[in-house]
Formats: C-alpha cells, sequence, structure tokens
C-alpha cells in the first residue's frame, strides 16, 4: 500500500468521514445565522470567519481526494457533486453574482454524499427518472405545443400571462399545478374568449392523466422490483430442491 | 415486389423516417419563433416559407404513404391522425378561422407516430381508457346531476357561477379541482344560502372519491398486466417441468 | 308460475329494462331543459308534462314491482334507493320545500340501478368503505378535537370562520383540501396570533397523511383481491395436479 | 392473584373500559358545549363542573392503573399518552397558559388507547413512519437549504414572506402545498426579481416529487408486507406438502 493509498483509505475513513459530517452540520448553522441581522450585527466577523473555515476545510478534503484517486476522482457523479459545489463557493462573488453567495447554501447537500442512507434514496430516486423519460418527452411536446397555442390565442389580450413563450410556458405550468387556474386565470380569459375553456380544461385532463400515469408506472416499477427479490429468494430455493429430488428419484428409477 | 410495395418500405426506412422527425423539429422551431414579434419583423417572409416548406414535406410524404398502401392507409389510428393535423394545416385560414391557424402547433404531435417509444407511451395511455369507462361514465352523470341542481338552487342568485347547465358544470370542475372552490365560490353562495355547503361538500367527496378509484383501478390494472407476464415467464416453464418430470417417473414405474 | 311470478319476470325483462332506461334519459334531458329559461319560456307546459309523464311511468314501475314481489321488494339496497328517490319527487313542492324540486334530478341516479356494469362500480365503492371505516372515525375524531380547539383558540378574533363548531369544522375542511389555507386563512390569523402556524400547519400534515393512508389501504386491499383471484385460478390447478400425481406414483409404489 | 393485580385486571376488564369509552364521549360533547356561548350563558357552571367531573375520573383512573402496575405503567407508549393528555388538564389555567385550556379536548384521543381498532390504526401510521425517515430528513435539508435560499435572495425586498429563516421556512410550506404559489407569492417575486421561477418552479418538482417518492414507498411496503402474510399461509402449507412427498418418495424407493 503506497502513500496514496494510504491517503485514500484515511480520507474514507469512519473518523474522518465523521468530522466532515459534524463540519457540514456547523456549516449549514453559520450560514443560517447569516441571514439574521441581529446575528450578523452582533458577530458579523466571526460569522465570516467560521464559514470561510468551513469552506477551507471542504477544500483540503477535496484536494486531499484528488491526490489521493487521481483521474479516477472523477469516475463517480457524487465526487463532481462535492466538486462543483465547493467550486461555487470559492468563485469570488462580485456585485454580478450575488446569487453565488446564495448557492453557498448547497455546501449542505454535501450531506447527503456523507450520509449512505441518504445517498441511497438519491440514488433511488435517480434511477427512476430513465424509465419516466418517455412520459417526461411527452409533457415537454404538450408543454411546448400548448404555450405556443396559448400566445398564439390569447397573448394580445392578456401579455401579461401568455405574451411569449416563457410566460405561456410559466402560466400553464401554474395551471397544471391547479393553482388559481379558474378564478385566477381562466374566468378573467373567458370574458374576452368565451371558449377559451375548450382549449384549458383539455390541457388540465391531460396534464393531470400524464402525471398520473408517471405515479402509476413509477409505484408499479418499484412495486416490480421489490417483488421480483422478495419472491426469489424463498421461491427459487424451493424450486431447486423441487427439482433436484425428482432427478433424484428418476436416475433411482433408472439404474434398476 | 411492385413499384408500391417498394415506396412503402422506403418510406418507412430509417433514413426517410429519421428526416421526417428532423422536419417536425425544425417546424416545431418556426413555429415557435413565429410566436415573437421581433423575429416576425426581422424575417417574418422566410419564416412563413420555411413553414410552408415543412407544410410541404408533410403533404407529400402522406400522399407518398396514400399511394403506396392504398385503402389500407386508413386501416391505423396513426395515419387518420397524422392524416387530419396534416389536413387541418391545408385549410385556408380565414379572418373566422384564426384558431385553426393556432392548430397548426399540433403537427408537434407527429412527433408521437414517428417515435416509437412515444407511441407506446400513448397507446398505454388509450389502451387504459376503457377499463375506465364506468367510472367516466358515473362521474359524467354525477356533473350533469350536479349542474341540473347547482342551475335550480343557486342559478338565480349567481347567474355568473350557475347561471346554466354549461356555467355550472364549469363552476363544477373547478370546484372538483378544488381551486378557490371554498374562498371563491362556496363561501359567498353561503352568504345567501347558508346551507350551500351541504350541496358543495357531498359534491367534493363524492368525486373526489370517483376519482381516487379511477387512479387505484389503475394502478391495479398495470400492475397485475406486469405482475401476470413477470410472473408467467419464470413460472410457467418450472411448472411444465415438474409436471414433465412426474409424467416420466410414473410411465417408468407403469412400464416394469 | 302465477301471475306475480310472470309480473316479475316481465318487469326484469330486457326490453322493459331498456325501456325504463330510455325513460330516465329522456327524463333527464327533460329536466336538463326545465333549467333553461328560454326553453322553458316557448314550452314551459309540455316540459312540465313530460316531465310528469316520465315520474308516472317510474311510479307505475315501482307499484308493479311492489306487487310482484311483495315485501322482498324491501331486502334489496337498490329497490330502497329507487323507492327513494322517487318517493321524494311524489311529495308536492310547496315554497318550503323548493328544494326538494331540485332533487328531483337525482331520479337520473336511478341509470345506475338500472345499467348493470354501473351497479357494480358503486357496489365496488361501497364495499371498499368499511375497511376503511377506522381511519373514517379517526379523521371524525380529528376533526372534532380541530374545530373545538380553533374555536376556542381562534373563535373570539374571527368569528367569520371560527365562530362556533360548525364553521371551524367547515373552515378545517377548506384547510385539508389546501385551498386557500395559508393566503386566506392562516396568514390573516397569524397576524393576530403568531403562533397560529403550530396549529394548523401539523393540521394540515395529520390530516394530509390520512388521507394518503386510506388511498393506500384503498390500493392494497383493491390489489390484494384482484391478485388472489388470479394467482388461484392458475395456481390451484396446478398445485392440484402435482399433489395428485405424487398421491398415484407413492400408490403404485406402495402397491408392489 | 394479589390485590395489585387483581386491580389490574378489573380495571382493564370490558364494563370498566367501555365505561370509559362512554365517559370520554360524554366528555367530548362538554367540551364541545364549551363552546358554545349560548350553552355557556344557560348552564355554564353546570358544564364546568361536568367536564372536572370526568376529569376526575380520568385521574382516578390513571392514579389505579399506577397502583396497579406501578414503574410497569411506564413501559407503554400508550400509558405515557394517556399520563401526559390528562396531565396537561390538571396544570391550573392562567391567563398565560389559555393555550393549555384549549388543549384539554385532546383528552378525547384517549378514545384512540381506548378502542382497539383505532388504537391498530395509529400504530399502523407509527410504524410506517421510520421506513420514510430518510425522505423525511432529506425533506428537511431541502427545507432549510430552500429557507436560507430563499431569505437570501428575496428577503429584503418581501420581509413579510422571506424576511427570516422561518417565514421562509412557512411561505415554502406553503409554496410546497401549492396553495397560491404562482398568483400569491412567485408572480409578485418575479416583478422584482423577473428569474425567481429559476428558484421556484425546481423546488416545487423536487418537493412534489419527494412526497410521491415517501407515498410510493408507503404503497410499496404495506403491500408487500400484505402479500408476503397471504402468499405465506396458502404457499408454504402446499410446498411443505410436496417435499414431504417426495421424500416419501425416495424413501420407499431407497428401502427396497
Amino acid at each position: 500500500m503506497d502513500a496514496r493509498e494510504r491517503l485514500g483509505a484515511w480520507i474514507e475513513s469512519a473518523p474522518v468521514r465523521n468530522f466532515i459530517i459534524g463540519v457540514i452540520l456547523f456549516n449549514a448553522v453559520v450560514l443560517g445565522l447569516e441571514t439574521s441581522e441581529e446575528a450578523m450585527a452582533a458577530a458579523g466577523p466571526l460569522i465570516v470567519f467560521l464559514d470561510r473555515l468551513c469552506l477551507g476545510i471542504f477544500t483540503v478534503e477535496i484536494g486531499l481526494k484528488l491526490v489521493a484517486w487521481g483521474p479516477r476522482f472523477f469516475r463517480s457523479g457524487w465526487n463532481w457533486f462535492d466538486f462543483i459545489i465547493v467550486g461555487i463557493a470559492l468563485v469570488p462573488a462580485t456585485q454580478g453574482f450575488a446569487v453565488l453567495r446564495a448557492l453557498r447554501i448547497l455546501r449542505v447537500l454535501r450531506l447527503i454524499t456523507a450520509a449512505p442512507r441518504l445517498r441511497r434514496v438519491v440514488e433511488g430516486f435517480v434511477t427512476a427518472l430513465p424509465g419516466m423519460g418517455s412520459v417526461f418527452l411527452l409533457m415537454a411536446i404538450i408543454f411546448y405545443i400548448g404555450a405556443v397555442m396559448a400566445t398564439k390565442l390569447f397573448g394580445a389580450a392578456f401579455p401579461d400571462w401568455f405574451g411569449d413563450l416563457g410566460l405561456s410556458a410559466y402560466s400553464l405550468f401554474q395551471i397544471m399545478t391547479l393553482e388559481s387556474w379558474s378564478m385566477g386565470i381562466v374566468r378573467p380569459v373567458m370574458e374576452v374568449y368565451p371558449y377559451a375553456w375548450a382549449f384549458f380544461v383539455p390541457f388540465i385532463m391531460v396534464t393531470t392523466f400524464a402525471v398520473v400515469n408517471l405515479l402509476v408506472g413509477l409505484i408499479v416499477n418499484s412495486m416490480q422490483d421489490a417483488h421480483a427479490e422478495e419472491a426469489n429468494a424463498a421461491t427459487s430455493d424451493y424450486r431447486d430442491e423441487v427439482l433436484r429430488r425428482l432427478e433424484a428419484i428418476e436416475k433411482r428409477l433408472g439404474e434398476r
């Protein structure tokens, strides 16, 4: 075991891992305090210092991992995730990039990388996504068509809601979530275009149906996976046993 | 293989198919640009020309399919779908038919016809519908009864919401989606008819329960299909094997 | 077969049944027309006459059934249903009972009694209810407790929403459906009682969780029923076959 | 059986149990009457007396249980539950603790302790919770990150909604429930920060997806439990039977 391997093993060891989780939690609290004006007035410089200290620890940690594993570091999606999240925080936050400063809280997401149970949940989410790819693509097509139609039909009279493709897509997303779709949007639109319901009601039905199908697909998939595993454990043992015994009987009968 | 068969094979070949998918996507972008005033001001005639070009290509494609397959063309629901969508775009858009111009974007739905995976998702949706026919019929009955009752009870005092059967049906659909049902509709109605809740609350419960049942039915059906397929693959092989062996043993015992 | 039995058979025969379904549908249209002022202005007396005619036919039908089956008529829940619905329509609608006139449309529900497929769906709904009894009882307890607490805590300051138990229960039902719960109710309440969220947010979580559990219970029950039936059909045949053969082999071995 | 055991048996006997259930129901009605001004004006002292009487009975009941079981009393979560609920009511309600007086209605929750069917439903809820621990933790992380980001980004311009971490968390909870998220919150925010949708739309998608996953997990778990039990009852009997017979055949063949 050379030095790099030993470094890799050390950085993955339980104490170091737990220390990092502790730093993440501490950093989360520090970043939370940063949002409080009183806390900043009372101990602003200390808070900023502690935040920088945490960031420094993360930077060293990732640096050591890079040294230990070299290019293999980038084979894991989780490492990319950590790398980008810490990298964002290192970009100097100038006036124009005030948003980047807000993104620093994303560092707390590193908890997911650090806690194996959370990691598994997120991996479960992510592996569920490809199976829903077709339905997502279909939703995208429906939204694009809906946005173009809404812009053409209602854009002139309601520029705030359907003025261009982006505004229409946002309004249709709102309508899909059923938030104020009728009292807020469709009833006012129907005062100008009395048949607007013929566009919006089918849109709601189709998108809701697609969402329900996504849900059903998800449930059925998880179900089957769970079922298959469970069933196989017990059943295939039993089946092998039966077939083995039957074979033994046949052989014995053949012998004589 | 005669000329028509060769034409049919050519039009279904991968390169032609992919070319058509490309044209659909290009047409989607063109129709999207048409909604932007700046784009139309800068290159209006070009955009309109490109849209017509795409339409021309689709017309030729469908014409060739008609030639290749003759009356068999109309046996497939997807061909009907393409035929109608392209047909709509060929209707000259006069003042009164401005809506038809908006419908041209429906051409993008041809993507579904062209991409087998999307086609299968939509076919999955469509085959799920008949199993839910009874529940849909029940919902229609509930809505009709609800609309007649709401019109009779609240129509005089709230003509905007319950003035006639159509308005009532729309308002009840809104109430079923739970959008502003209480603050927007039922509380104002209750100021005139204090017992209005005795109509609306049960209506919400019944329709929600019916929707949930639709959902459950859908899940259970998909489940069973999925389960049956999966189980059969492995199980019936095994069962055949067991029965065959038992038969062999019996025969051998009988022989002697 | 005596006269009463023959009458019972005749009234259940397909032609009579279909005639009654036709009358129900026709009556539904007539009752729909009654909501339209123009239709009533143009042909009011005719519409009222046709409605009475339909009612007369239903009364005769139920009278004949009563004659044919005697007291056995009341053994079926569906017969009670028909009896009550037709009975309501026979009550003279005085000023005070204007609501009863609106209830006449409930006659359309007789479609469910008449169409076996719809009947089965409703029976499916009804048989699902007892299994959910405990959860419903739990919801009732939660609502009662919530209503008493809300009335005591917020009743003085918000008499319109939480003035007495009934108003509180209605408001809590609205909050459970998530309609305007925050912008409409809780934010205004929080301006007077800043900690009101500590009551409402847990209430939303608990009731939503209970509703989800109802849903899950429903799915799991339907699932099991469906699964059990499906599995048994194929599996028990196979199992019987295997056991029978094994027995035959044992007997044959014993014989010798 | 000594005196304490006999006391324990008596207090758990059906008549005593049913008497306590009766007292709980009676107390629920009394506490409901307490919210009505008319009832309090007409019979205030009597209502207060009856409430105290019920409380006295509960206190005696719990006291007897404590005597009967001694320290074992506190081994059951349900006993803790009863103990705390009755304890709350015994705290003298001074001005500052008016809330405690409202909490007395929680006594009705003792119905759950008393009715075994309700108890099982609640235990079902509670045992479902740990399996969802990871997803809840994930939701908490997402909410914390969202609250910090929203406070930093929008806190200055919208102090009522995103002024501090608590307000932001509440607003994000409202947005997660989709209540007035767009018309009420995001559209006004977008007038100041046009790109605010890039924060809120993904937030809605992620939290909704997580909630859906919770639901799916719950269904799949319940399913598996239900399935496993049901399948085992019938299947393992059959399997044991097959294996026993095969063994018998083998032995018989070996004997000779």
